[in-house]
């Protein structure tokens, strides 16, 4: 009898590719951009109630124009249905389509919430099945389109499962923004700002100048400005994913805003949109470097302002101590251990520490409650 | 306004990297192969119905004497069981026992069935767990367990939903076969065949001398041949699959026994396992390479022979020209427009065609009945 042991090991990479594309009024029939100018195709097109109420009628004409067959699956919108039963929706629709599964891929049109249960959907059937994304909100169009995270809640937990898996091509349309509420561009500026804070003082001024024209109109009037806003959000957002599209290193700029706003957005459920929670998180973020001199007043108080132009909160009832001491902790352990906390050094640059404590978090809350009554008194003179 | 539009293209490689290794009497308490030298720490293990009845003493010893902490998560046995509700029932079991991702690998012991399933659920919790494969039977040794597909079924279709994901271990112990009954030795032992058939004529030459006492003492004897055969097998699948991991080409060697056999399989369920479908597979491939002149009279006698030998069919009634060509065409249809067939070309080595007609088929088919009926007639004398 033998006991040699033997052992094989199995390297291998896997080469990932996709394209993010700015376009115009991807609904109109004559734009080919949707179908990739393969007219005469099928398609399946998956969208929810929202969008459905909204471009509905725009959708099927433009599939009517363009497409030999179609089917559109409207999903019930909202993020209490981004659940596993959503995805198994999508998973009967294209196995009743039967779909080519290289040359006709899924469309999805919608905000976060839809694509990350299609994209669910389309990495797992057959193991893989290409998806087109064409996000209709802003912070689809300058974050949930640019990555490759899909997934959805699981129990308790927020998009506890999911896949890696690229959209293969990413539409963006800022022409869906006509439809959106204020609030919610409000909700896609917190992450163009948050690519400002950490790498980028030019998109800063941009947001500082150009930021309050452009909520007020919704990105409509394809200013040089407003284009230069999306563009620089969009090229600073994927400088930082390129590298690490799978999260190997969790020292992640992009992480900044998301320390202590996971489990604020779900103490204050649904109070706090998502870009709330992170502006919440930026400003907290911001006060800490002050009390540790990397931010200066004067700087601080110019990125306070900033958002408050943009239409975010700066200060929140849930922004408690204990509250943010119990985030720093989760997020601690999902960081494998250390905090890797992203803080701002002065206006577009940002270093990572380890070793906040709860005395710098207290300190920071009162650094914001003071810029807070000094603006108070400000209104007042 | 500007109607310039922007493009960005993301390009990135994601390393994978994974262990094969062999090792005997893994639940041996003494044995630290399991936990990875790890004694004490917390892990989660998954098992079926039939392992649970035949190691789950075994196992439970193995925990206590190793582990600080352990669950043990049996699911039911078998294909009809392979479906998303046994996915669930282990993202629960994981979710409950909230294991520290990076050093807590889930532990799945059982066959490609069980193990499939547990690959597919950490596959997608928060995106990827690590997980460790023990494969209980013969064909998940040398097949299931040495490549990176994950998956359940979904409907009637087969693996219809599933990932590539790597198993970052695959721990190989033969001592479970002296459990495995005769006919899943020969289904295991289909698989090797295949690797032999394509590649390597010196593991035919192994299995024509050692193949019937190999599968007569299910491996148990530990001689340098039976070591050899496995190890060949596995070195053979590996040398296929790793520089083709997410089979991104469609002309794969290890499809071999594998055009035909899906629908051959299906609608003879129950009564054909995956292994003896596969080896029908090979049969009918080799009589068409007989009637192409790729093989020779007497090598397709000795391959018909050591299928004979190691316990597996060569011909059976649902091999009829009419499912034959029914399945070739799904095939083909699976394989991006083209039939892609690898056919053996003497013994050890194959190449892939496009033209096969149903006349092909239909003079295998009498090639076949005709080596059988000469084999009756020569029991007859």
């Amino acid at each position: 009898m033998t006991t040699i042991n033997r052992a094989w090991t199995v390297s291998a990479q896997q080469d990932v590719q996709y394209s993010v594309e700015t376009t115009f009024d991807i609904l109109d029939p004559a734009n080919p951009t949707l179908v990739d100018g393969e007219h005469g195709s099928r398609r399946l097109i998956v969208t929810d109630t929202t969008v459905n109420d909204l471009y509905g009628e725009k959708i099927r004409a433009y599939a009517a124009a363009n497409l030999s067959e179609y089917k559109i699956l409207v999903l019930p919108h909202g993020e209490t249905n981004k659940r596993w039963s959503a995805v198994e929706t999508v998973l009967e629709a294209i196995e009743t389509f039967k779909l080519d599964r290289r040359r006709e891929p899924v469309i999805a049109i919608g905000g976060g919430v839809l694509t990350d249960i299609v994209g669910f959907a389309c990495s797992i059937y057959r193991r893989n099945t290409p998806f087109v994304r064409v996000p209709t909100t802003l912070i689809g169009i300058v974050d949930a389109s640019v990555g490759v995270k899909t997934g959805v809640n699981f129990q308790t937990g927020k998009n506890k499962i999911g896949t890696y898996f690229a959209a293969s091509r990413n539409l963006l349309d800022t022409s869906f923004l006509s439809s959106l509420d204020q609030r919610h561009v409000s909700n896609g500026l917190a992450e163009i700002l948050k690519i400002a804070l950490v790498k980028d003082n030019e998109l800063f001024a941009l947001l500082e100048e150009h930021g309050a024209a452009s909520l007020a109109g919704r990105f409509q009037q394809h200013t040089e400005a407003q284009q230069q806003i999306i563009d620089k959000a969009i090229t600073g957002m994927l400088e930082e994913l390129e590298p690490n599209l799978w999260e190997q290193t969790l020292e992640r700029l992009v992480d900044y805003g998301h320390t202590f706003s996971p489990t604020v957005e779900m103490t204050a459920l649904p109070e706090l949109l998502h870009g709330e929670a992170v502006c919440l998180d930026m400003a907290l973020t911001t006060a800490i470097s002050v009390h540790r001199g990397l931010v200066t007043t004067e700087e601080a108080g110019r990125i306070f302002n900033v958002m408050r132009t943009l239409g975010l909160p700066v200060t929140h009832p849930s922004m408690s101590a204990d509250i943010l001491v119990a985030a720093l902790i989760d997020t601690t352990r999902h960081r494998n251990g250390l905090q890797r906390l992203p803080l701002p050094t002065g206006i577009g640059a940002a270093t990572f520490v380890n070793d906040l404590t709860p005395g710098d978090i207290e300190a920071a809350l009162n650094i914001l409650t003071g810029a807070m009554n000094r603006d108070l008194e400000r209104s007042a003179a």
